[in-house]
Order: C-alpha cells, then structure tokens, then sequence
C-alpha cells in the first residue's frame, strides 16, 4: 500500500553510552521515516564550563547520516539523548531546518525535542505566535511546542513544558530533554504510540528508555516497562531514579508525571497495528503480529477464499511482501478450520534493495517501480487459482500492477483479499494520506465490485469494519482507538486549514 | 549464512533502450553483487565516425551507480549493452580498475566483458602473459581473457574469442559485447548460470537477452529461451537475426555457436540452489523456489523435528528470513505429511534497511550487527519448543547470534535443521567461502553434537548429501552438479596459488 | 599579515537577473570572506499565490556553493536579491545555521538580512529577548535584529525596522528584504562601508544596487552613486523608482531614509584602507589605491630605507604580495623622492592555488604553510640589501618566516617597513584580532627593537599613527576614523563579555 | 593568454617522508596543471612479503586530492615517490583513467611514470603495439612507454627502460619509479625542462630529487644540482648513493647515466620562458624571472611607448598580472634609460579566487569570466594614456576584454605591447595551443594593424624574434631553443595524425 511512514523517536536516560543505544533504536525504527535522523545529547561541556546539547541530524537513512562513527566517541556524548527517524507529514521536505530533533536555547538552558504526531491546532497557535512577534525556522508543528514553552510564563523547565503542552490538540508523542531530564510524552487520545523500557547497564546501574515501539528496545537489550499513558507526561530524571534505587525495587517507579485532560477519550491509531508498527513490535498493549494474525482470521470470515469448482487444484494463498505476511498466515490457519482447502505460499518474491525514495528512468516509471520491487514466482502461479492478500488498499495502483503481474505468471484467477476494511478517509493525526478523492474506494463510490474491476481480479473483498475492530479489541484488551480512515469518525475536530496547508514558506 | 554472493551479467543485443533494461536487469542480480556495477553499450558515434563503447560503471549499488538518469538518454546509447554486478572472489575490492564490465580496444575494434567466475588456470596464464610483456590493469581473472584475445593469433573478433576460451579452464560465465555482437559463454562444466531470453520489442521487432538467472528477464518482460548450454560460445549478431526473420518462427533459432570441449562433464553449481539464486529465477532448468521446496521435504525426512512430550504445545517451525523461508515452507509441509504436529510461523523479523555492508560502531560489532538485521517475535516464540531452518551453516557465527536472541526471547528449546549438509571445502569456481578452517563443520572435526553445543541448540541437524541431491535431480532433471563445498570432490583441478593468492599488487 | 577578513554584502534592486548580479557581485568581495555564501531573492509564486524568498546558501567559496547554475534559472527568481559572503566575528563557525542571509518569516511577511559588523551591545540584547521568551536558532548578533523586528509594537515592516535598528549599537552595515524594498543601513558610525550603486538595464530600466566595496559594482557594470551615509536607512522600493522616473532625470535620488542618532560620530574603520578592502574599490570617499599609495609614502618619510656603505649595490624594496603591492609602490616613488637610491622588484611569488583554509600535513604545518604560499626570487635577491614592506604587522609569524626565506635566499640584509603602525589593540567593530596578548607589538611590551629581533631583521620601523592618519584623511577628504586598533581610544563603549564570549551554545 | 598549462612532475629518492615532500612540491608546480593530481611510491610490504607501489591519484587540484592527511601516514609510505599535477595535451580529460602517475606490474617487478611532453612518433608506436595484441587501458602518450618497457627483449628493468626509450621521439621528460630506482629522463632535444636536487635530511643522510621547475626545490628546502641533460636517462639509486657517500663529497655525482641520441640537436622551449614557467623557477640554465626581465627590455627597443603630446601628462604602463608583472618591470626600467617619461602602475587586480575551471552562468560567459577575474582601478586609469603588457597573445580575446574594461574605466588611450613575438604555428612538443585558424595572428593574416584594431587598442606592438630570443641567449648562456609556435620552424618532424587526433575511444 502507498501510505508513507511518519515518523520514530527514541529517548535514554542516564547510560554512558545514549547516543549509540539511540543510534541503534533509531535502525529499528526506520520503517517508521527514511528521509532524515538526528540525534542529540546532553552534556556537559568543561571548556565551556556549561551545559550543551551536541547535535547531529541530516538527510538520509540512520545508516548514511551516521556512517562516521567517530561521533559516538567524541561528539554526541552524555548519558541522556534522543533521536529521532522522519518522515514529515507537514512541513516542507527539502528545509534543512525541518530535520529533528530539534534544539534550542532559552531562559531555562538548552532544550531538545523529537516529536511523532500533528497538531490539530497548530494553524491557530502559530497564528498567535506570530503575532506576538515569533520568529520561526522551520514550518514543522514542533516548533511551534518549543516556542510555546519559552514564551510561557511559568518559571522553571517542566513547568513551562507542561504549560506549553496544554496549549495543544492533536496527535503527539515527544521525548523531549532537557538539561537535567528526559521527558516522555503522549497526547491524551493516545493517537501514536510510545513505551517505556528499562536497560541494566553492565556496570549495575539501571538506564531508562522510551521508543514508538518496543523493537528498539530489543535491539540494545532494554525490557519494556509499560506503555507511556494516553496523555501522561512523564519526567524522567536523576531524582528519580533515586527513588526507583531507594525502594530498593528496580521494578518500582519512582518517576513524576503529569497528566493532560482527556478531552475526547483514548483514540488510539488502529493503522498502527494494521501497516505501520513492525509486528515484533509491542503498542497499545498487544504484539502487533498478534493482532494481525487475529485480523487475518477476521478477514477469513468476512472474505473466504473462492470455492474452486470440482476437480480443480486447491487455491493458493500469498502475501504481498512482507507487510501482510502475518495476517495472511492467520487468514490461511482460520479458512482451513473453516473448511476451506487453501495453501499458504510464498508468490510474490521482494527486491530489497531498492528502497522508498527509487525512482525509475524512463516513461513507464510507476510500472517499473513495482516491477522492481516485486517479481512472481512463476512455477508457483501457473494455472493456479490465487487469493493475494495485503495489509490495505489506499490508492490501489500498486495492487493493480501486482495483479497484472501475477495474472502475467500464469494465474488462472486472482482474487483480493484486503486485511483492512476500504480507506475512505484522510488521516490528520499524524499519517501521510493521499487526499480524500484518490482513494480508491472514493474513486469508485465504494462499490466493492467496480474497484475490483479497476484492479483486474476475479473478487476483492475487504476485512470489515466490525471484524476487525473486534480482533484488535480482543487482542489489545482496549477499546479505546481511532478508526477514522475506514470510518470518518474524527475523534478530534481539526481546523480548516491543517487539511490542505503546506506551512511552507 | 555468511557466504557472500559473487556476481551477476546481463546482455541485451537489439533494442533502442538496451542499456535502461541492462539497468533493470542488474536490479533484478543486484543479490548476486553489491560492491560495484557498471554498463556498456555499443554504438556509433556519428561526430567522430567510428565505433565506440560507452561506459559507466562505480562502487555502490546499481540505484546509486546509476542515479543520474541522464546517462541513459545521453551517453548509454547503442541497440547492444552489457552489465555487471560484483561481489569479486578475487582481484583487490578497492581499486576502480577491477569495476566490470572491462572495455578495451584492440586490433579489430572494442570489446567489452562481464564475468562470474573463476579460472583454474588463471595464474599459469598469467604468468605466460607476463612473460611476453603484457601489462596488467587490474589483478581480475577476467583481464586475463581479454589479453588471450588481443594476443591470439586467429583473425577476426570471434575466432579470437574462441581461441581464447579454449585456453580457459575453471568457472566462467560471460557475457561478451564486439562492435556487432553480443557473446554468451558457459564453460563446459556449467558451473555459473546463464540464460538466453527474448523480448519482444513494442515496434514489432525481436530482442535478445541473456541473464544470470531468469528473474532479470521477468523484470523486463523478456520470456526464457533455453540455457545457455554448458560449453557453449553463442554468437547473438544481426546475422543471426536475419535468419530468425526469415524462418518467420520467432521462437526458431538463428545463431550460430561454437561448443567448447567438456573434459570434466557438467558440473553445476548446486549452492546456486541452496542459497544463491533468487526463488523467483529458474536455473540448470528448474525454478530455484521448486527446488529448495523439495530440499526442505528431504530435510523432514533426514532432521525431523522433536517430539514434544506429552502434554507440550506443538513445536514451531521458523525461518531465517529471507532465503530458507521457502526450504521451510516445504519442510513444514513433509512433517505434518509424516505426522508431525508443527506449525510454520514467522518468528524472526529482518530489517531490510542494513545491508551487506552495515559496520556497527563499537566493540560488540558483531552481535549488533546480527541484532540490527533480525529481531525475534516474542509473544510468538516464548515458552515455545522452536524449530529454526536455515540454507545452510557455513561459519555458524550468525545461527549462533540468531539462536541466543530466540531463547532470549522465552524460546523453551531451540532445535536448528540446516537445508544443506555440513560446509566442508572452500569453493574454486566462483564462490568466496571462507577458508577451510574457518568452517564451523572442520573446527569440531565434523562432530554433530559439538557443533550444536557450540551453537548452543538442543538439537542440530542437516540434510543428508543424499537426501539434498536427489531433491535437486529430481527437480531439475538433471545430473551434472558440482556439490564440492559439501565434499570436497572437486571436478576440475586448481592450480597451487589460486587457492590462497590474492593477486592485489 | 593574520586579520581574517570578515563579511561582504550585496543588494539588487529591480533587475530581472537580480540573483546571478549578486552571485558576481559576491566573486568581487570573496576576499572579505570565504567561509560560506549565501544568495536570497524576493519573488511571488504563483502556484501557491503568496510572496515567498528563495534561498540558496552553504559553506564554501561562491563558486563553490553556486556551483549549480540551474540556480538561477529555476530557483533563485525575482527582480531583487540580496547576498553575503562569510568570515563570522562572532558566531560558532560550524553551524550551518550562522550562514547569512538569514531569512524569516514573520506577522508582515517574509524578511531576509544580510549583515557585516558586530553590535557592541549584543549580549544585553540577547538577553532582554531571552527573557521574553524568544528562542535562538544561530549564536549570530544578526539573529538579534531579526527578533527585534519581529518584536517591534510598529506597524508594518519599514517602521518595525527602524525601531529595530534604533536600539542596536555597535558596528553594523546591513542589506535587508521585505517583500516589496530592499533596505540599506549603516550604523552611526559608519564603521564599515557600504554604497550605493545604479545599473542601467538593456530594457531601458534602472536598477539599484548596493555592496560593500565598488569592486562588486564594477564586475556587474554599475556605476558608483554614493556611500549610504553613516546612520541612514535607506529604502529602495518600486515608489522610489517612480519618483526617479518622474523626475525624469536618473541621477535623481528618489529613495525615502531615515537616519539614526549620531551618538558617537563618525567613525569609519582605517584598517579598511590598511588592509582589507580590494585596492580597485571605492570606500569611504576614496579609491583604496590611492590611499594605500599615500600611506606608502608617508612611510618613507617616518620609515626610510637604509643608506648602504659606499660601493654597496643599491637596496631592492619587495613587497609581499598581493596586499602590500600598492603601498610599497608609493613608498618606492616618494623614497627616491627624497632621494633614496632604491629599486622597486618582484621578489616574493605567490602560490594562488592554496587559499586561507589550507592545512599543511605533517609537523611543521606552520612552516610548509607559508612556504606553499610563497617562494622568493633568488637570483634577485642573492647578496643584496632588501627592503620587505608589508601593509601591517599583528601577530608576526608569518613575517617572520618570509624574513628567514629571504635570509635563505642570499639576501645580506632584510629590513622591514610596515605601512601601518603597530596593531596593539583588539576590533570589536567587526574585524577578528587575536586576543590582545596576541599580537606582537603587545608581547615586546611595543619595543620595536626586540620585535626587529624576534622578526629576525636588520631593521624593523612602521609608519606612524600620525603619517597614517594625514594620508588617510587627504585621500578621502574626510576626517571621521576609527584607529582604534592602532591607538585603543574606542569610540563606542564594548560590553563587558562581548570581548571574550563566543556566543555559541 | 589562453594557453593552457601541461604538465609538472616530481620525483624524490631516499627519504622517509618521500610522499609529503612530493606533496609540497606538487604545490609548487600547480599551476603546471589543475586536472589531476597522484602520488606514487615505492615500498616493501612486510604482510605480503613483496614490493608495493602504493597510489593515490584523482581529478582535482592538489589540495583537494590529497585532503586527507592520513594518506601520508598510513598509504603512501616509502622512501621514494613521484608525483604528476597534470593538463592532458593528448588523451580524453575525463578518464580517469589517465590520471598520472601511470603504475604497472609486469615480469621485472612494479614500474610507475610520470610523463610531461608529447610523443611524435605516438601514432606509429601505438599502431605497432596494437598489431602485437596489445590492450589500451588510456589514450595516452604515457601508456606506450610502459607497453615498449614491458614488451623489450632486454633483461632487467633499467636495460628495458633505455630500449623502450630509444624508440620514441618529440618531448618527453619523465620520472620512472622502479622497485629500486628513481629514474629522470629528458628526450635529447630537451623541449621540457628537468632538473636534479639534493635534499639533506634531519638525520645527516641526504636524498636526491627531481622536478619540473626548481621552484618544487625551494618548497621542500632542497638544493639545485644541475639540469637532467637533454637526452640523459639518469638512474638514482642505492648504488649511486653508496658512490657518492664514499667519495665523501655531497657534491659528487655518483649516478650512472645513458644518453639518448641527438638527433635534432638541442630544442628547449622558449615559451616555458615566456609564460609556462614560475619566474621564481630555474630552468635551462636561468631564473624565469630573469629571462622575463630581459625580454621586457627588448621588448622597450622593439615596442617603445607611445609619445605624448605636449601637456599631456606621462603614460603608465600596467601590467596584465602575473604572468606579465616581471617583463613589464623590464619593459617600464629600460624605457626610463632610453628616454621615455613611463610610469609603472598596478592598474588591472586579479581576484585570484576563481580558477582555470570557472565557467560563468548565462549568455555573457566568456566577458564575465574575465570580469570576474580581472578589475581596473579605476582612479589611476582615469584620463591616461595606458600601455598594457602582456606576455603574449594567443587567440587575443581576453586582451580585447581587458582593453574593453580599462577604456570604460576612463583611459584615454589604450596601447597593447606582447612581450612575445606573434604566435602563429600550434605546438606539437607538449602545450595545448589552439588550432592554427584561432590564433589571432593568423585570423589577420599576421597584419599587426589589423589585429590591433580588432583589439580595439590605439597602437599594438610586440618584441621581435630577434629581440626575444637575444635576451633568452643572453640570459640562459645557451642557444638551444625551439620557437616553433613564433617562427613555424619545428626542429622534430611529427607524424600526421598527431596534429589533429584526439585518442579516444
């Protein structure tokens, strides 16, 4: 599917080493953006005599901005840091300026931020801001929080943080840092995720970590603790951590929070379990392949495979690589509890070397780029009757192509199975969505079987909304999320403007 | 496994944009080479009225290598290309002059080479060269035959390939390109693949191809001919065309071939099957995903999984993504046949965004490495008896990374099946295999159990040299393969020095 | 001599190539800075219909950064442009964010500014906005203005300017966009220059401009109007020029200013003339050339070369190029005036190729530096009495190993003349002295003898501060300098910090 | 003028930091080529157990090529090195594969050369090789030599080099670098200059060099020696060194010598005098600075200013810099003698940032170029009557330019005198001269009326051959010169083909 990453943040607190363990988060979010990374530490610098936020961000994958590892020895040094993988959903692409995190200095000292979500307000407070006078760098919504919390008048860096977070609506988790702290933090819908863990240093010491999901704490050995709260703002700090080793108790939590009024309930973002989030990942509460196995067997009760007529091989079943590849298993195991004699296979093989940003030469560029990305197994497909399924259809071009080309290998008939109900709507808490009328769905009045048409296959069949809100319920144990780009249900109002404006100048 | 991969040729011969598809089919080999890759084409240039050979070629991936796309409107031209991507197995990996395709002039024109291989006798021809005054450019076997070439005392530009080719004994796959032609070479032992494919051209002509393996052909709509047979020198010109033409049987062949003499047999590389080539290319006349299908089915029946107690949850059977994800498929399959309660699952998650190249900062390179490239799922594998298959076991220092993040992550026991027997004897004819020593079978002297304790599984096992081969005949229908890395039985002698001697000066 | 060179700006006004005439007017003042170049142009862009300002800028040399010339076709649009070119007096030199212009956007629309001076009460400015809540992206005094701008309780952006400016002190000549004028400023003070220049268009139009020095109005075929006055703010906008028009006469001034208090007089910077200005530019009512030509005279009369014995060739005088060139002419011409039998010759060459940022490898970089530099002329020399003339001294090191290559090239005796007096006093008005401890006048307590003998000379004399100022105020008919480096008598009162503090964070 | 600079090269002997010597004394010869820059050296490799010549070469100026430091550390070791700055007169500019030094490995060990000049006979050499089977890796001249050395009869490298060498004919001074060897060679007519140094080392040992021009001596504080002798083939090494420190004399030459035949007798280029040459160099036997100054003067008898009139005041004389500056002190010297009332100026100042590679943007790139280069000082030129000097006139379009900006910035007349005869034949002995129809001369029929109204000048005039080559005898103490480009006498026949063929394929 076609919808883009938005964004990863990683933060850790009190570890000899931040900036590598952020180096290394950072790798296992970089699904979640792959046009920028940055990293920033907290020091403190003895020529200077003062505190001082070495920073270094660029363009690129994590591997390429951080191919000199000299930085880790003799720049980015300090036991707190946080990092930050982008894809922007508003603001300009090619602004230096609007590469994360970002840092600034102000009355109270150095402070940094990272940040994963879009305002729904933020027209409104820029708008006030510039009024005032403020001058801004980029025309990211994330320095609009920063401003918000130098211009605020409470005295003292949390306080000021935790007024400037009031200010705002929409979709935001954070870490922010500042001289002497690392602060955690999710709206109160709770839209995108982030999760605390703990990491036992070797010298015994215990270092603390958040992360949009858990797969980064895996890879530098943290354990996850629990999910940062739906509008909790939690300070992560030298007095804490006191606390945690007084009581004794490593397990015990000795940190501060704040917590931000519930407007309008918790609105977690069920496209995160459906695309975005990795499945060794574990947000809102459940392992994400976990509940793409349970939507995959959702999706067998709502859309079974075809039934073959009389003497006709069995169905195949394949995935399209390697998004849907869970939910395509649990799709197989169910149909066949279900009574239906389908085969789970690998048909559609994934060139990985060719990444998001690859353009192909030449007039047939869009072709071309599926074409290189995927390639059918041909033997596999012949003649066979093929049930393709995917996480999600949004615009539906590269489905259509993939179709062409398993039609192309020799499939007798191809029928399209979607693990996520038909996209109908934009989303503006922190996704970058095609608009409303590219959709497929709102391209043929979401009539089933004209999209089915378009896209050259025998059936096409989607995962209902009800199916799969229930196994993401059952899963998670939760009820509390947004659904609003199957639905239209915004849980949050959003002003005129954020929909259309590039705040780019 | 650690084995890294070597190289990958293409040709086209009679298409306007024979070096944009040369282009995508180095996408398609791009996992047979990623240190370097490079195009020529051959045309006329009208400004300086002669034949001439266009070049580009640079370290990197064929996405960056090829990233101005200006190349191919303005410098690649020509109807005839030829590419190449690179792991070298010898020749220095930092000096440009080894970067193929070679082109040179000589006394009948421009001659362009793309090898995969390995001459047995590259050093005794070598040193003859020497000896008569020849200067070398680069330490590359493939120079070799351009100089046998120039110095041939035959007249014309294929007599003088031919009696070039003669003087070659070892692994050499070619794709050769003169100021008329495009050449196809296979040794006579067949050890590398190369395939011959045809392509429609949109203005009703006919375009021909020839391919490491058959998934660059699916990449540009060109559908499979035959194999280029072992020993062949096929002669792809418009000659030859003309005669295609005339038959007024697209399918019939016109070309003329020479046949080298077959002193040792065909002899065909059967790792290709194991691990090197794409599941989506067929090769030695058999789809390479049908083949390791098969070899898993054998690997059930010589490794079965554990048996659980009474009472136990029913093993698991995960794949080391992406290259024994089909082997495993095939293998679940024959157990459950056999009457085994297993389950295929996917347990491992690989992050596409690190390549071959990744170097992880700081002291725990390797581990990190591993860490960065796979992360288990854990919901999925905890408390569970976990059955991992891999392609093979070269060094084993990756299945043993691999095997401690799964009983990290709650794994009960961890039983390894490798889909290859034991790697036992480096490779001559094109592979860079570690030396003997360094492999994981001959440091525990070929002792099973030792070599599981140090992978620290409860159980290892391989499939039987028998077992493995008779898959391979059976899905191939062939005969002829080389299977010495797994015998040591080498089919063609090696010059003392070729084993150890890096000829980097 | 060691001064670096600090800030050029350019300014266009009304010319449809606006940005590729400060692009060349950028080449003419290199010599003022060479860390980074930066060109932003106004314009209106229709597809997203609003005022917007395009901006191009990096580290490296003009030619370097503007590499690209599709620039300024497809980019850098509009009828007016403004550029800077770099050596930061203050201001961390690695930040990306300190290259100039800076450009914002604020309540009256988009603002650039270009910047060459140091404001003297910077730090308290800093922090009056810092208290206010405002946030810093560079370490930059011009940052501060901006702020102040934005800050401003005036309506619209002319009146929010002058307000801004009326409450900086200090050293500042500035260009400056709105979306509809180009703004020229110098400070009271008028410490660094800044003119005004008219082009005439091939269309029959007229266009503004402005620059630090007329060699920039030269490259470009502008003619010289006047300096912007020491105090004034002057807008050149599309009212301006009709007036202009309407007068009907062209020479006609039709451009509304506004002048800031004169607190402290006028107080241009000598050293301009000494040493950095471009001897083919007009600056302060004079031609550089022939200021330095004055100096150079009033150096042979405080300064006169030796009279050698009897029988002696007479004594060669050698500048060392390029900067001294013009002085040491004067010097030849008014010494034989007086009646010195001496010769004029070219004895030291200089090596073009390596520019300020060369580092030499190895031990003795310092060294090799200078000898990469410049080599002298040995049949010259061999066996004569020279006479070296430079246009200053500060800290001396070069000098002195010019005189011991001299000394190694035969020469009997070297003398030394500096045509300024002694430096023995830090610039906090834009240039960038060593620290005072620094300079070799200060560290031989100004006993011209000893530092004659760290110099390694026969001879060591320097105009005096007197001779100086008396050429000085003949060749440019004005009397308002500062000479402050030269006597310490500082007419604007430097905060305590701004001496020592680099404002980086 | 347009002519542009060929090639420099340097070679040290015996010292431990032989490549960072090469380095510096690159520096010195940048202005002998700006294309490319390398450094090869010769050492023995402890962990290969053999003879390396390790190589760093790229396009770019030495600067640039050789930025990272640590190449000299932990690369190019070794106690001796040659080096080559070039501009290609033959061979195509973006290969880089004709990036010199050129290194090869063939029967007698490794061999590397560094080439300025340009064989007559290439042609016929290359033919020969081709027809014995011989590949060209370059369209250089260089390449054959190392073909001829590799295909000799004789045995052992230096028998080698002196057949090889004995088979070419035209310009070439070379440094070859074998295992155990420096060897510098002039070809017998001597065209391009060469000489010998000696270098006494920290540790008391010394160590021998060679270089195009002597200023590379200065930079690295070695001595002059003597000139390689034309035709010399003179080899450096452990031997020789040995000899010379038994003699117990320094000074003594210990090195053995073959001297090639004479067969045009001896034929130095007088234009290396004219321009190419640093004027703080030493070559065939003079200071450059020297020749220059004595050609001036000859050029007052041949050339004298123009008259005033009555009133009118004194004309200045300007000198187009550098590469005139020295001549045009001759020139103003040795008219006061003859009577004229002159006065030397800098009226013209180069802006030294942009290079030979600029290229302006826009329609008007040739007049910007050399605005952007050169500016007039406007206030000396103002009214006067300007005699301009230049070193020689080429195509004549930059002088028009020149003349065009000194008129507009007020001269009242504007007389152009070349310190070199017409050039009227293009060089086939190693300097990149236009074709014949773009000399200036020739485009008017060598009619010096004409070609002075072109320039638009109100007189023109140049020294005679005559006067020019006097003072080059007089100054040099030799008569063996070639002035070919002035009189179209060429002492070495070349072959056709040469003149017009670029050769690359």
């Amino acid at each position: 599917m076609s919808v883009r990453d938005h964004c990863g943040i990683v933060g850790i607190f009190n570890h000899p080493e931040a900036a590598r363990l952020t180096y290394f988060g950072l790798h296992a979010l970089q699904h979640r953006g792959q046009e920028s990374a940055g990293i920033v530490t907290a020091t403190y610098d003895e020529a200077r005599d003062r505190r001082v936020m070495p920073t270094h961000r660029d363009f690129g994958l994590v591997l390429d901005v951080f191919s000199d590892h000299d930085l880790f020895r003799s720049k980015l040094l300090g036991e707190a840091a946080i990092g930050h993988t982008r894809y922007s959903t508003s603001g300009a692409t090619d602004n230096p300026a609007n590469i994360q995190p970002f840092v600034v200095h102000y009355q109270e000292g150095n402070l940094a931020l990272a940040h994963n979500g879009n305002l729904s307000n933020g027209r409104s407070i820029r708008e006030d801001l510039v009024a005032k006078g403020t001058l801004f760098n980029s025309s990211s919504d994330s320095e609009l929080i920063l401003h918000l919390v130098a211009q605020s008048r409470e005295q003292g860096a949390i306080p000021r943080i935790i007024d400037a977070l009031h200010q705002c609506r929409g979709a935001f988790s954070l870490v922010m840092l500042t001289d002497d702290a690392l602060i955690a933090v999710r709206d109160s819908n709770g839209f995108r995720p982030l999760a605390l863990g703990r990491l036992e240093r070797e010298d015994g010491g215990v270092a603390y970590c958040v992360a949009s999901e858990t797969c980064a704490f895996d890879i530098i050995g943290a354990t996850y603790v629990r999910d940062v709260a739906p509008g909790e703002i939690l300070v992560i700090d030298r007095e804490g951590l006191d606390r945690v080793e007084r009581a004794g108790d490593r397990t015990a939590e000795g940190f501060h929070g704040v917590c931000l009024p519930r407007d309008h309930g918790v609105n977690q973002c069920v496209f995160e379990y459906v695309y975005f989030s990795r499945p060794d990942s574990k947000i809102f509460g459940a392992m994400v392949d976990k509940v793409r196995r349970k939507i995959g067997k959702a999706l067998a009760h709502d859309a079974p495979p075809p039934v073959p007529d009389e003497g006709e091989k069995r169905p195949i079943v394949i995935a399209v690589p390697d998004s849907s590849n869970t939910a395509t298993l649990g799709y197989v195991t169910e149909c066949r509890k279900l009574g239906h004699d389908v085969r789970y296979e690998i048909g559609l093989i994934r060139n990985h070397y060719v990444g998001r940003t690859f353009i192909s030469p030449g007039q047939d560029a869009r072709e071309m780029k599926v074409r290189t990305k995927f390639n059918p197994v041909e033997g596999l497909l012949k003649d066979r009757i093929v049930v393709m399924v995917d996480d999600s259809i949004v615009r539906g071009t590269t489905a259509k192509q993939l179709v062409k080309m398993v039609r192309a290998a020799g499939a007798k008939e191809v029928h399209f199975r979607s693990a996520a109900p038909p996209v109908i709507s934009p989303c503006f808490y922190g996704m970058d969505f095609p608009t409303e009328t590219e959709l497929l769905a709102n391209q043929y009045d979401r009539d089933v079987e004209k999209m089915g048409a378009w896209l050259g296959v025998n059936s096409l069949a989607y995962v209902s909304v009800d199916g799969m809100m229930a196994a993401v319920r059952e899963a998670s144990g939760s009820d509390g999320f947004c659904n609003a780009c199957f639905t239209s249900n915004y849980p949050v109002p959003v002003e005129r403007g954020v929909e259309k404006e590039e705040n780019e100048w």
